[in-house]
């Protein structure tokens, strides 16, 4: 849902026990706030755990930004709460990290433009030149820096200078073909947004589409999710699949991976931008 | 989600304005609730419209069913509350109506026995005898009833009497021949469940597969919905549909029909069950 | 599935008996073709038509294009066939009309230029300026070719000439919010492309979204069919859809329906520029 | 597709060449036969394999079935051909194993009785005596056969021989949770389907659901393949998926995961008795 007046949005996690929607709605309507969204969720598990999005419109609302701050932190003590506020007037701020393939980033760049994604973009950054033109016809800024094997360390910490530079809030890996240094991973935890193929059953390793031809899968799919520092294995955000059968060259399936890769990165990046997704342990909530 | 401990659910649909969610939920909290789910929604159209669904639990809660409506009166009051509070202790009852086709009542009965559905089941009632076996392996009484056009009021009367007298709560039209008279579908507003095909384009009138057909469709669909007196144009409460080409005749596209009708049939029966449906005008919001 | 070698394909639609696969395919041997795909399809209806698209490879194949034609008449008559025979190597030649909205036309942008599409493409036409910069981008010359109101009919026999001059085989509606005039329509049947959005139930005229929001529609799907006289009656060529709920404002049915409506258009032009389509009647089969 | 008039249908396979379909249709041709369905498929890989599947109407062909094998020898033998000839008058005679849950099971038996799967239903065998009343509503012989652990060897044995005296031509494991023996696979190569969970990522071994719910996976699927001695290796015969979500429990996952694992199943049962099944190596053609 677009909620197209400014907004706040809390996003909580806490421990569960009775009381704390009563206590967050009422800090929110006492300040004058009018609450267009709201989304909890427990966890019916031995540990029992709430999660909670909240937005009110930011217009009425009685409190600045640290007063706001100021005034909740009571409550959030109180229930033990990992918390965060936003405001949709302040979109967030993104990079884009790419190789060579172009899919993800048309995708992304398109919808950034005709208003579906709501964040700003400081930059594209890609270890080949190859699509600057791209980046060029959205007016974006393309920083061309190749990541050499034999010093990736260094090559990525002059990356994470110039991105942090840029101060972007959150990474979007549409087909960056490098691994990331613990050290990038560290620096944006929970904020950098990756994609990859995924098959019934899995093949992990090289040429995954070479092997899922042979097999002869029926489905192929895509995964977005958090990076941390296992490969591939971070919090999921979104999951798709796509029909194939035994007419499908490897070369299709190539293509149909890049129809569905693009459509769950996209979704994803979205639910990001509208702080739609809360991480617990190694899972998402997604409200 | 199913809840597996017993949960209180309050259903809650009034004019937006600030101070609702936190009104609820101190009620609650006041009282010893511990909010298990909770959904709202409003409308940003002319008209803003607050739509609520939040359960508690049924442990710890401290008021009894009949001080409960007298506590909260106050609240829906102030509010201008359209609301309705269930107990899932309590599980709705319900009929299901049935002609010759069985493919909806066999997925149904089954769903039911295996505990995927959170109903009692009333009976099974019929305009023709053929179904009695299905039902009796299942336990469950079988009514024929047979509607004869020239008396088709007296005999809808007759099985209004005999629905009236099983105090059923709803009623699921298991693909039911039969057009409802009025005095029947008035009797349970927005509490008959209607499943019926549905078309891109939509094919109005007799013999809509082979229309549909005809005209080379690739999908074919389904369409769940509250009965209202307009014919198949009450509140959708689900949808679906399930891809067919040049190769499916027309009675493949029959029997691919009956998969997603079934489907989204069940659907549909499950989220009215859990109290998930609310209507408002000709639209459903289901949480 | 992607041929990759030269390829020639024959379409084929006849009244159906025994012999044609025989006819064909001893045909295509006795002059050194290997098959490479194979359809055909029989409607068992009162009336048995059969239709067929067989690819076999250009090396090693034999005949000329004319003499293939001239080799092949005598087998056409004796079956009374229509037929049609297409070269892979002669890529087919699109010319894309658009107006103002540009999701279905960066989208054929981006595929045609990944090489998911076989096809030239050989201008971008619209009654709008607004997208000539990203036809620029991929170096697709762009005509702007206002349609007024009171002068329709001569503005499209501008419109008719320029596409003649360009030589193209087929016409794709990328949202081309102008209805064509009978006489473009017949100068190009059955090669022309459009895509429009689709209900369960169908919105017939104006505000389709605005009217499905307001039902409270769960599923919102796009057509992409062959433009015919009858304004959106034309054969199917594909279709899908898209799920929704009581979230999605109207502007987000827009978004999901833009979605849906790209990879629809896509997938027909694809199909298309590939042979794959065969239209009977108002019906599609595809191969 | 269902042919309703009785059809005689060839599987082929065998090395690619020039010919192989002339040669095919008009050996039909020559005596008799109307083609009703044809399709075929060509691996473009270093190795270049053939697949057929060709269907005729048995009304007017000249040859009896002995005659047929003899008549087609020849071309088999020039062209390789691995083939096999069947008669849609002669059904599949199908035996079904299972254990307790009974959502395969009660699909199966409805989908059988309504018509959908044209084949003849031998037994019902289970480890466990509960699904018995299942079996007997549909008038279905029922086997209990217990597995022990100690003597699982020779308790197989005397399930083969059950199942050999009842002369069936596939088995379907409707979620029967004992592995078999070599032997027992052996004796029906590429005639056992089998139906398992699948996701993504893969979770291999035990509790999957589980694993699954601890990692928040966002789809759940199904595989039905033909059994090997690889567990769950077996070549894929079909595949699909659900979408679920944070709110799903263990429990939802699993009862979402029994409507794609009984849908999956029922298409691959319904792809095999048509006779549209091909295996080369570990993976399927399906026409």
């Amino acid at each position: 849902m677009s909620i197209h007046q400014p907004a706040i949005t809390l996003l909580i996690s806490c421990p569960d026990r009775p009381g704390i929607v009563a206590s967050v709605s009422q800090f929110i309507f006492e300040h004058g706030g009018n609450i267009l969204e709201s989304d909890q969720h427990s966890t019916n598990q031995e540990e029992c755990r709430f999660f909670m999005r909240i937005s009110f419109a930011e217009e009425g609302f009685r409190l600045a930004p640290g007063e706001l701050v100021a005034g909740f932190q009571p409550i959030a003590e109180h229930f033990q709460m990992s918390w965060s506020v936003s405001y949709s007037r302040r979109r967030k701020r993104a990079g884009i990290l790419v190789s060579k393939l172009d899919h993800c980033l048309t995708d992304l760049l398109w919808r950034w433009k005709s208003g579906e994604l709501a964040m700003d973009l400081a930059f594209v950054l890609s270890n080949h030149p190859d699509l600057e033109p791209l980046a060029q016809m959205y007016g974006v800024p393309y920083h061309h820096l190749p990541v050499r094997k034999e010093q990736r360390q260094e090559d990525q910490r002059r990356m994470l200078d110039l991105i942090g530079g840029a101060s972007v809030d959150f990474l979007i890996l549409a087909r960056y073909m490098q691994i990331l240094e613990p050290f990038v991973v560290q620096s944006y935890p929970q904020r950098i947004i990756n994609i990859h193929h995924s098959f019934l059953p899995a093949f992990v390793g090289a040429n995954p589409y070479q092997r899922a031809f042979q097999r002869g899968v029926k489905l192929i799919g895509a995964t977005a999710h958090y990076v941390t520092e296992s490969l591939d294995e971070g919090p999921i955000i979104a999951q798709d699949v796509i029909h194939c059968n035994h007419r499908d060259t490897v070369e299709d399936l190539v293509r149909k991976g890049r129809d569905v890769e693009r459509r769950v990165l996209a979704e994803a990046v979205r639910l990001h931008t509208e702080d739609r997704v809360l991480v617990y342990e190694n899972k998402t909530i997604v409200f």
